[in-house]
């Protein structure tokens, strides 16, 4: 089971595109993801809108999760993200790093964080997975 | 000191423009705001994101927040978000409601709750912002 | 089946037992319980702990899961809690309550609010559970 | 400004004493400390209870961030914190490490992760505390 084709939808459309996100690493143990701080990852008042940090964290745990699971019997649905915001940013790139601190049948967690160009951390958050037998 | 000026700046640009969040009732009490179901709040497996729901509630909740602050010399700064997915939705339309739990001198909690046109309940959410000095 | 013997063991022993935790009410839609501030429950300055605030939560949410599924075929496991803690509370009692949000199939989703006397808001926490098929 | 006193309080009374936590490593850059897996901390099934987990690590979190301020002038409060636990565990012991991951002037953000004897993690946690100027 090749992982090319669901990873080349996955980049091609939805709302990671929407917003600018790339990945750039896509493995079980790891994935990692771009994405610039621009006017569609801004708040109001000019730095990076959390919502884009959080949106950046599920999607990297998403396609991780849906990198270690057999998909062609089950998908792996989000339950749960939590985040905290520690550092604000106006522009440039972040890059999120997903890693799996729990891979279960049932379940899965993954650890996210998002840092600036020199590394400093702007977001780390932690998602919850449910692996879910699909639908025949 | 007016409402109308910052409330038209926060419709009028950034991610919440991008991804189709458009702002209904803001008041100190309640914030609720509607987002579309399409390509740009998709996963790619064509439901609604939870990314996006997170960007949503941490949308609302911060506009809450600014609302009920003073302005000239406070930000409301977003601290830690978590938020539960209940239920998937592939089209249509969402909508948001922050309702503040606890409203400090130096921190808010906000709840947030997304629902489908059935209200059906899509995502809980809850976020902590902290009530920070402007710099002078 | 009998609600009686599961909730008397639960009454009867483990952590809740060691903290002063007393389950006043237990439906499916509605588990109360009460907890004293004391020397059980206090961190080192003389206030309520927040992980006091989080055991008497999880507690409640577990025994409300507990009591709305199959038990002989079922158990309710801890997944992921999370809390904000409001107000400070340095002696007398606090009280939970613990209501459903979403009761699927594999998972709960339960809301819990802590209160004082005066019912002013102490901490408000939400927990997900698994919904395990037991081993046979 | 000695830690000791501060330290040595902790561990003489409170809700960690009555659940048996004892703490052995206390610098600004990790805590660690133990606690029984037993009739203190289990739930009615016979696992450890989860809201032993957070109270473990809510207390880790609490004295690392007490311990990195000038306890003359500022106190450390819980905010918030969330936990996912990982793995059920019967007897034994369990051993928490707390380490820093925001040190600011407002607020910190601390880690915990929560291993059995073999270093298989029970549970993660994450907590976010206010940094609170002293009433004078």
């Amino acid at each position: 089971m090749s992982s090319e084709p669901w990873h080349q939808n996955l980049a091609a459309r939805g709302m990671a595109t929407a917003i600018g996100i790339e990945i750039t690493e896509l493995t079980c143990e790891r994935v990692i993801a771009t994405m610039p701080v621009d006017d569609r990852t801004r708040q109001p008042f000019g730095i990076l809108h959390g919502g884009a940090s959080m949106a950046l964290a599920e999607t990297v745990a998403s396609i991780g999760a849906t990198a270690c699971i057999d998909r062609e019997q089950f998908v792996a649905v989000g339950q749960e993200i939590n985040g905290n915001h520690l550092r604000s940013k106006s522009n440039g790139v972040v890059t999120a790093t997903a890693t799996p601190i729990h891979v279960g049948r049932r379940s899965h967690v993954w650890s996210i964080e998002i840092v600036d160009e020199e590394k400093n951390l702007i977001c780390i958050a932690r998602c919850t997975m449910a692996i879910v037998p699909k639908k025949s």
